[in-house]
């Protein structure tokens, strides 16, 4: 992409707040990114607005966007509604770009809410079964009391296991790196640092995942400020370049999953290779997906991704820093909402924002955000973004 | 926009088919709209799905899009599933537009379906409370047995009436003139010529409203193929140019309904006053619209809708003609498919295919989709697109 840029980005703290509205967590987030990008309401040309949840939590479907944006400010803007599922957030996001780079718009704001504690737990549980297809594996029933998506996450670890000679005690591990990122995250859902004996003694969900191996439940929101060159000059803001956006969905029947095409696509585009990344945000909704995803990313070989973790290179301070921000794990993951965090951890990882959990000198920055599921190997759908700190990537200095 | 065009564009016809799943009418509209651009899924690069129902109605949420397309052929493509209301149809199809003038396709599908009809009717009227703000009036809760959105459509029909002098017998008439235009429609849900008397005869909904003034509750699916100047180059199609491609969302304190500012917005981006148009297709979900819209679109000034039905003017072989596919209230309203069908009408008037119905020498036109309520004087969102047959709009041949 040769002229899109986030120019502001922020996440509102993750975690159960029952009593914020879905509007209040949308507004914060919104409100923050225009202060980022260095402006108001008024210069946002056009709203991209991702949700998953509220449609079978609330009854609030169709214009989900416009409701929530209803005193921000951004009233009578365009807004599109968008879902993907887990990916909703980074769709939202892509959909922005694709706008800044069209010139359709030349400032986007995409946005990401979320809320999904409910007095009913059972029935928060049943939405996510919303997210496969339902005519084929059955709708949600609002009688579960965890979420049958996990199954299918366990499913895959096994499967792990079996191919790779994991153990119940490296998806531990991965748990108990990802919380101590999360420790020094401010906005971060859970903020205590766990050992691997604290996560095996929790309860079982699905063998082999134990509940501190899953994402939590949780409200949330985060937006990002998307423009193209025309945008910035109307902003006050310190631009991180978009290098690749690339989604893509699955199927039933595929070869590779969606993250190994997209992610083939994104780097094709950027011009990079894994070697060239310096920090990543992935899609941990359990933790087995850190080993598994480093490999489709191809930052490992096929069953290499364990020894890489085992080397340290996923901490802060390794060669390939995954979740610096605590990722899904322990940062939070209220669906809507991951894609754009994801963005605002990587974009502030960029601009050297990150304090405590700062990957020192980063350039490069990729997020794997991913949802849903068919039935194949791999999610529903899957997107990759590639971001650079400007003059990062001469190769796309087009 | 200087380089989008309709390549392919098809609509299934509409009615009520229990036996059809949604699977099968987007099935249908996928390969209607590819034989029509000349081409297969393969050079399809992005998909861009509407639908408003299905969360409240099946519980399938979040990918929509890539559970329809299973079987397509289109599996694994880019999906982005998008909703607004009653303009979610024409919502994705702006995406795609976007999609290709930014180059991130080449070739790209928007999709719109619907399944409305279920054996629990009360279900079906309570989907359309999902499109106002539900916390703020109260959301779907499966006892209604006709939608409260006629109610709002019925509060603007008794505004009209005071400031027009329209009559209940006005309505009537129009709904009169979609239905004969409906008759010449193979597509259409309803194909019998009705008469004034018939039509006032109808249940009472909401004074004014009879059931014979409202769009009705159907099922369907619609499609068209959108290009740039390197994808047509892949199909062996007759495109139309799109023109300009405007959306606009409503609010609580609107001083001019999103349908008028986004429709200055497109007269603007395509260089056209109003007078240059030769056919439209607009948004009657109930039959006063046709009247109010005409006044929003500035074919009439404020008040003078009425006059310009009077007079002929949107009936086919009139000036401005209407609906020529029977509109909502007879073609029908099978909600995410709306905004594509009424693109494939105008896309087959401007290329001279619609037979009895057809509009002579139609060389511009504009379609009206909106949808949703917040409250204010107009939609919670509205779109206008204004198509050329190529070489129609001078100004526009950037």
């Amino acid at each position: 992409m040769d002229d899109v840029y986030i120019a502001g980005a922020y996440v509102t703290r993750f975690g159960k707040f029952p009593d914020k509205t879905l509007r209040v967590l949308a507004t914060e987030a919104v409100t923050g990114a225009l202060a980022d990008a260095g402006c108001g309401p008024d210069e946002i040309d056009a709203v991209y607005f991702a949700n998953a949840a509220e449609g079978l939590l609330t009854g609030q479907e169709m214009i989900r966007g416009q409701v929530v944006l209803d005193g921000t400010g951004l009233e009578g803007k365009p807004v599109i509604n968008c879902e993907n599922a887990c990916a909703s957030g980074s769709t939202a996001a892509h959909l922005a770009f694709t706008a800044v780079q069209s010139g359709a718009a030349d400032v986007a704001l995409a946005l990401g809410a979320e809320k999904l504690t409910n007095p009913d737990r059972a029935r928060t549980f049943a939405v996510f079964q919303a997210g496969w297809d339902v005519e084929r594996f059955g709708g949600p029933d609002g009688k579960s009391d965890q979420s049958a998506f996990m199954s299918t996450y366990a499913d895959m670890a096994r499967q792990y296991m079996a191919r790779s000679g994991a153990t119940i005690e490296d998806f531990a591990a991965v748990s108990v790196k990802s919380h101590a990122n999360g420790a020094l995250n401010p906005n971060a859902q859970y903020r205590d640092p766990l050992t691997v004996d604290e996560v095996l003694a929790s309860r079982v969900i699905d063998d082999p995942l134990r509940l501190l191996m899953c994402s939590p439940i949780g409200d949330g929101a985060s937006a990002v400020v998307v423009a193209n060159h025309r945008g910035l000059a109307r902003l006050d803001a310190e631009p991180v370049r978009v290098l690749a956006a690339a989604l893509r969905s699955g199927s039933r029947d595929e070869s590779e999953t969606p993250v190994i095409v997209a992610a083939r696509a994104a780097y094709e585009h950027a011009g990079i290779r894994p070697d060239d990344l310096d920090v990543l945000e992935i899609h941990d909704a359990a933790a087995p997906a850190e080993l598994m995803v480093t490999e489709e990313l191809g930052l490992a070989g096929p069953g290499e991704g364990l020894a890489l973790f085992h080397a340290g290179a996923t901490r802060i301070g390794g060669r390939f820093p995954i979740n610096p921000g605590g990722g899904l794990l322990s940062r939070g993951h209220p669906i809507g909402a991951t894609g754009c965090a994801q963005l605002t951890e990587l974009v502030d990882q960029l601009r050297g924002r990150c304090g405590a959990r700062q990957v020192e000198d980063a350039k490069i920055a990729l997020a794997e955000n991913a949802g849903g599921w068919l039935g194949g190997k791999g999610p529903a759908v899957a997107t990759i973004t590639i971001l650079g700190r400007d003059g990062a990537c001469p190769g796309s200095e087009a």
